[in-house]
């Protein structure tokens, strides 16, 4: 006799809204952790959240109309330029993190973002921020997805953990 | 032979903390999403959250206390009134959000609040903030709900995915 | 014929990342509802949720250097030095919550740890968090344990439900 299948995912999603730097490093923590134990991970980027998949650099060639260039001008471009939730005291908080995760021998956020990539992690940008703000693919660092609520969904329902940060 | 029956809920259940203007749009394009997928969904109010179901206008002979009357002086008072969590820019963000979300044809935060309703989502407002911050059942939009803790976890034990939002 | 064990654990995960006093009395209202449900319940603190599980006393001959130091001298010391995440007021805000708390017989968020740690909740305390910020173990109040990423995902992974606050 056989045993019934059971739906036994242990996949995990996060949807990342936040900018704040420590909510960022935060979740992607959490998501290498997982990676690191076979499991799949999807990561959905919406609102200040997709500021931090930005490219340092702005490619040449992109247009954009009045207002997308006022959140282009008043947004952080990539993760390096992410602030603190608290105690940021005008960017000198983000430097104090990354200094003393050094010291520790912790990974950076860009080395962070590049070993879940490596290592299979889906990360996805919103349709929707992408659209409002004006957002275009070509400012986003490699291997980002473009996917919507559905898209998001879909990973939620293939995951035995979801979580909004 | 019978299948087993397994526990195979699709609900979701997400908890609306904050009362951040894209924060709250967040929690209904997720649940409006859910819903469209024939998923049931339950959304529980708490603390700032509730701000997003009070009605615009306060009924008239509300009685409250003066520690319930500063709560009322200032909190914003339904969707319509509700803040940015980065760049509101003394109101001005949440106008901006609202002039894009038109301008691309994203329904608003009322008209996703009215869809959620009308497609059987349960928005549950929390007693304890309800109590603790003197708001009146009266305050509220139709359609609102009144539970506790015990409501809220009975929601998350029937969902495959909870959202603290 | 033996009816197949299906996995349906209801113990719930929660992260509590704020350290906004009312985000830290949410996640104990939920975690004591859970508990009084009879669910086992991990709550694992890190970042500024980490500052609710410092004593209100600093023990003596504890040694820090000048970046733990700054630490120290800048983030609340316990549950009762919280603040809250809008209308804070220079602390009378967290005063006016923890009175009308009171006043309506909702215990104070010191009683809620009390409660929790005695009806069986696990209070985990994040390594990394305690390095990054040189938080020392007897900094922390009894009863708390020190975790990992991978003590967080195991806590996850036995959960129906995993909230991030």
């Amino acid at each position: 006799m056989q045993k019934p299948s059971l739906p036994s995912s242990k996949d995990k999603t996060i949807i990342v809204f936040s900018g704040d730097l420590n909510k960022v490093i935060a979740a992607f923590i959490i998501a290498n952790g997982a990676l690191s134990m076979g499991r799949k991970v999807s990561m959905f980027f919406t609102f200040w959240g997709l500021n931090a998949l930005k490219k340092e650099k702005k490619p040449a060639n992109i247009k954009k109309n009045f207002i997308e260039k006022m959140f282009d001008f008043m947004l952080p471009r990539g993760s390096k330029k992410l602030a603190l939730s608290k105690m940021n005291f005008s960017g000198f908080g983000p430097v104090l993190i990354r200094k003393i995760m050094k010291d520790h021998n912790i990974a950076s956020v860009e080395e962070l973002i590049k070993t879940a990539l490596s290592n299979g992690a889906k990360l996805i940008a919103c349709q929707m921020t992408m659209d409002l703000m004006g957002i275009k693919k070509e400012e986003l660092i490699e291997g980002v997805e473009i996917g919507g609520v559905a898209t998001f969904l879909e990973a939620v329902e293939n995951s035995d953990a979801t979580l909004f940060i």
